[in-house]
């Protein structure tokens, strides 16, 4: 699936989760994810498990989503397009 | 808080958050986390966002808990010690 708005807790998050072949896999896409979220200075939620990672943009300054979080989410396809 | 059994969809996961100072530390947590999952063979759901990394073990192959996730609770505990 691709990416699907969610609420938790009444907030609105841009959700996509990614399949991979193992464990440490998953977690080098967590790291790349995590690389552009620092360089943005704009940060999801990056749940790692054994083959897969859900990844969840939102803005926290307006518990919602921005402009922003829909560009990171495109960037996150781009490095997913990497590891295919 | 300490170490949690929390139900997820019927299975018992041991579960617990850990904070710190911002997102790159909680990054490497979940690498270091990560490391001694792979070493294992065990394999941990790691949520990682801003300041925090919630950290859940169960065993996947009896849908539930084995002594093995409590061994892993407390290396895990041994870890987030180092970051202190």
């Amino acid at each position: 699936p691709d990416w699907q708005i969610v609420e938790v807790e009444g907030i609105p998050h841009l959700t996509r989760t990614y399949k991979f072949p193992d464990f440490q896999t998953a977690l080098n896409f967590t790291n790349r994810v995590g690389e552009i979220a620092e360089a943005e200075g704009h940060h999801p939620a990056l749940l790692t498990e054994w083959g897969k990672v859900k990844v969840s943009w939102w803005t926290h300054a307006i518990s919602g989503l921005h402009k922003n979080d829909f560009i990171m989410a495109a960037k996150t396809d781009e490095i997913a397009a990497q590891f295919t």
